[in-house]
Formats: structure tokens, sequence, C-alpha cells
């Protein structure tokens, strides 16, 4: 990549629009509310659109509670709106006018399957999170990474690399979570916020997937099925489903773990994890959805029922044939 | 610490033997494997001593197979006897005569605890692990961090942290790790055969814990007992029962995690783990253990029961009391 760093693109008159993807994950609240900070004395205004909840383990985060939602979209003709962690535009959803109404989109991501939509595309598929990639913009700029945006970047690259155990860790990984620690980020309240305040029910309901959970393909593949009365009746969260995949993946000789999820009674979210060779990215692109080689996901219409007559299909054919996808 | 570097010490002439804690973990396999490789080509002879089983989860660090057991102690009469990870030197149970043996003892080590019991001791309590401390010392002389010794001493370091979890972890220890991937460390074998190859049954043994766990003072506390028979139902190895206590250490609102493993119908290990406050180095050195502040253990003389009764009210007067230890 021989471009300009994006970040100087920014000048103090400028109106700033950051968004990120649906159903934010720690990378995408990372990547915002960490470019919000490193961005604030930097421009007139920096507005961080992304839906959000106060009950949300993230909510620790330095200005979690400066989000805005949907509503809270006006008339204002950003300078600049970054898109941050989409590997594509639709992911979005209600914040798209921004993109629309914007002088100019600039696309930082690092998902594998993001062909550029921006008028600027910075997408850098060898880092492991969209976090991991600002960090690097933005100490390549003066003083720009306090101790708030270095809290919220280290949250991304946490959350994206499993704490540093994912193959997209790399030593360029180590270096940033290095600066971010010399910049004072706040470890400490990460590791309690996001993995040493599991919910007593989260505890129990893992239990209740180990007791449930099912295995095919000659046990290669797992499969846990939520729906939304299991889920309300255990109080989890959505958000936290992703804990429970990556458990579940982990057991010896399981190849591919995916979990279903009951959105609406006719839609459903499929989350597929896979350990050394099955390429989910591709698997997700049957039902136009998409992530990362080993971590993916997907919405199927249909039932419960309906998307796993879909995808088992599909999945045993990979395990069973020997086929690739 | 202004000693010289003590690997400097090992000459070419030298006989040198490594020597870990009973009951290795993977800093003490990390440390001792990762020095063997380390001085494969700086001494005459390099034995590493420790317990090992071709069923261990770390039986794929390079030269796992040559540890040597307590039946393997000849009569050579080393030159340096170096003790790894031990907090103090009854620690190395039947190895103790290598100490006496050898014509100088090396005693380099992370414990708080560790007073010294070295000609030579080199204590750094601010380190994550052992494996921290040999990455720094053997950075610091040339061309000896091989691929091999890498490997190891990552395994030490992402055992000892948690992956980079734990409160040890700073910014060194990931200038320490991007070095380690630097000199070829294998990242994936790690992940794979330490995170990612749980065997099934350990999952379903998880399962049960849940299930059978107890909550005392005010859901700040957590039990779990673990009955050799139990253990042997579920075929779950000793060396994994770190994880289990780790987990509902994690649960919102519990402070202290503890585990009572029957050693024998005389012996119980208990093994401590605290998230924010409670000191379990101090609460286990009521029954001549020790640990770090976070993490600790001690065997108790007595049965399950008994243990229970010895410990139980130590740690209900200090949560119900307010009272320190």
């Amino acid at each position: 990549m021989k471009q300009n760093n994006p970040l100087k693109l920014v000048k103090l008159e400028h109106r700033v629009a950051l968004v990120t993807h649906v159903h934010p994950d720690g990378d995408a609240y990372g990547s915002i509310l960490g470019l919000k900070h490193i961005l604030s004395e930097k421009a007139l205004l920096v507005d961080a659109f992304a839906d959000s909840d106060t009950q949300s383990k993230y909510s620790f985060l330095p200005s979690f509670s400066e989000l805005k939602g949907e509503d809270s979209i006006g008339d204002i003709e950003y300078d600049l709106c970054f898109v941050l962690d989409c590997g594509n535009k639709e992911r979005v959803y209600g914040f798209s006018s921004l993109l629309t109404s914007s002088k100019m989109v600039v696309n930082i991501d690092h998902h594998v399957s993001n062909i550029g939509f921006g008028q600027i595309d910075w997408v850098d598929s060898s880092a492991s999170s969209t976090s991991e990639i600002l960090t690097d913009l933005a100490s390549d700029v003066d003083d720009t990474v306090n101790a708030k945006a270095a809290t919220c970047l280290l949250t991304g690259i946490i959350m994206d690399t499993g704490s540093f155990l994912y193959d997209s860790t790399t030593k360029n990984t180590h270096i940033a979570t290095a600066f971010l620690l010399d910049q004072g980020a706040d470890h400490a309240a990460i590791r309690y916020h996001l993995f040493q305040n599991r919910p007593l029910q989260n505890v129990k309901f893992l239990g209740y997937l180990i007791d449930k959970m099912e295995l095919i393909s000659n046990n290669q593949v797992v499969l846990l099925t939520v729906s939304d009365e299991l889920l309300n009746s255990f109080n989890v969260a959505y958000e936290d489903l992703d804990e429970f995949i990556s458990y579940v993946r982990d057991i010896s000789g399981v190849e591919l773990a995916i979990i279903f999820k009951e959105l609406s009674p006719e839609e459903t979210k499929i989350s597929l994890r896979s350990k050394k060779w099955c390429d989910v990215n591709e698997l997700a692109s049957n039902f136009n959805g998409g992530g990362h080689e080993r971590a993916a996901g997907a919405v199927i219409q249909g039932t419960l029922d309906e998307a796993r007559e879909k995808l088992i299909p599909l999945v045993t054919s990979i395990f069973n044939g020997g086929q690739s996808v």
C-alpha cells in the first residue's frame, strides 16, 4: 500500500462522521471510539454513530455514552465519513444516509471480503483488526493517541484476536499493543469488563449448551441452535454468543462450529468459526455473508429449522465428501 | 537489578542441569526447554530434568521427549544447575540432589515469594513469567534464540499470562513476544495444542462443574471440589484443572475461586485465583504454599473434607468480616 495516511485528510475546520457495522463488536466500538478520541482535537466536530445500549459490556469505553443512534442523524453535511470495520457498505444498515450525504467516504477495514466502496479505501487484510490499522495510522501522526484512544483501540485488538490467540495475530499486533500500553491504555479495565465479568446466567447457559450441542460429520462439526425464547429464558445478551461458539470450536477434533440464532420468525443469523482449513468466508458467501477465512457470518432468510436445512447439507458435503466449498 | 546476565556464566566446557518445579505447567516446561535450546551450542552438555508424560498437552514442545526423569539422575557433577520458575527449592521435589551435587546453583524466577536459594538469584517479580525473563536475558546474548527456543518461551509467556490477560502482562511482555515471533516461534502450534485441542471430556467436565459449583460469601467466592474418583471418571488430566478455576473466577461478582483437589487420602491440593484485591499468596502461606497475589496454591494435610474445614473459615472471615488475611 503506497497511499497517503487517510487520517491526514482531516483538517481543523472539518466535520467528521464515524460509522461502523450493525451489531457492533469490540473492534467496531473500539475503532470508532478510538478514532473519535484520536480526532477530537484535530477537527471541528467528530460524531461517532453506532447502535448502543447502556447495558452493553462495552459501555466502560471512554465516550461510549456519546455514541449517536439513527435518530440522531441530522442535517449536517459532513466533510468526511469514515466507515470502519465494514466488509461492505450495506453493513452500516440504518446509517447509510451518512455515506451518501458526506462529501467524502473513507473506508478503513481489515476484512478480506472488502472490495472497496469509498472515495478512499484503506483495506489491509493482514491486520488483526481495524483497531490495529488505526493504531498504526495514528502512531504516524503526532500526539494523537491519548489514554482514552489507546483503551478503545486495545479493546478492538484484544476482542478481534481472542486476546492474541487467533492466527491473525502478528508481530505487528504485539508491537501496536506495546505502543498502546505505553500511551496509557487501561488494560485492567478491559480485562475486568470483558473477561472477568461474565454474568452468572452466561455460565449457566454454557452448561446448557454443552448438554445440548450436536456433533455431526464424525465429530468434526459442532452445531448450536439458539431460539429467541431460549436466549431470553437465560437472559443472555446476543453479543455474548461469540464466546460460546469459540468455546465449542476449540474441542479436540472439531474443525467447524456453527451457531444458528433466531433473529425473527423470518430470519436466522449464522455465525461460523473454523480451526485449520475450512474457509467459512466462502461458506458464508453462499448466503451473501462474509468475514474472514476462520470467522464469518450471514443472515439466512427463514426459520431456525429452514436455515439448518439450507446450511447443514452444504456443510456435510464439504466434510463427508472431502470437497472444498 | 545490576547483576551480570547469568546466562553468560555458561562456558563451552560446562555441563549444565536444568530443573523446574513438580507438576510442571506451561512456564515450567517452556522455560527449561527454552533454556535447553538456548544453551544447546553454548555448553558441552545440557540436561533438562522434569516429570513428563507423553500424553501431556505440552508434548508438542521441541525436545519434550528428551526431558529426563528422576531415575535418569546419574553421577555427573554439573558445573551449573539452573533452577527455573521455583518459588522455593523444595518445589523441585525428587530432583533436589541435583542442587546439592552441582558446583553452582542459579535460581531464575518471577515468583514474589522467592527469597533466594542459589549462589546466584535472578528474581524479577515484575515479569509475567520465567520465560519472559529468559527471553530478555537470551536476547542480550548473540544468536541464541532459535525457532525451537522461541516456541518454548512463547508457550511459557502465553500460559502464565492467560494469553496476555493477567495483570502481570506488561509492555515488555508484548515486546518480548514480538521478538519471539520474529525468531520464528510457532504460534499456530501453540494455539492448536494448548487452546484449540480441548478434550471433549474436559468440556463435559466443565458442564458438570458448572452444575455443582458452590457460591458462598454472598456469591463472592466460588468453590470446586474434585475427588480423584471424579477426575478419573471424566478422564480429565490434573494439569487441566487450572482452566476450570479461571473460568469460574471470571464470573461477575466473584472475587475468589478455590479448587480442592484430592492428591491422596492424606493430602489435598488447593489452587486459589482472585480477581481484584484478595491476596491469595498470603492466604496460601497459611499452609506453607505460595505463588502470586492473584494465583497461588498449597498442599493441605488432610482429606478433601478436612481441607475444606481448614480453609473455608479463613475465607469467610476475610469476606464476611471484611478483614484482610
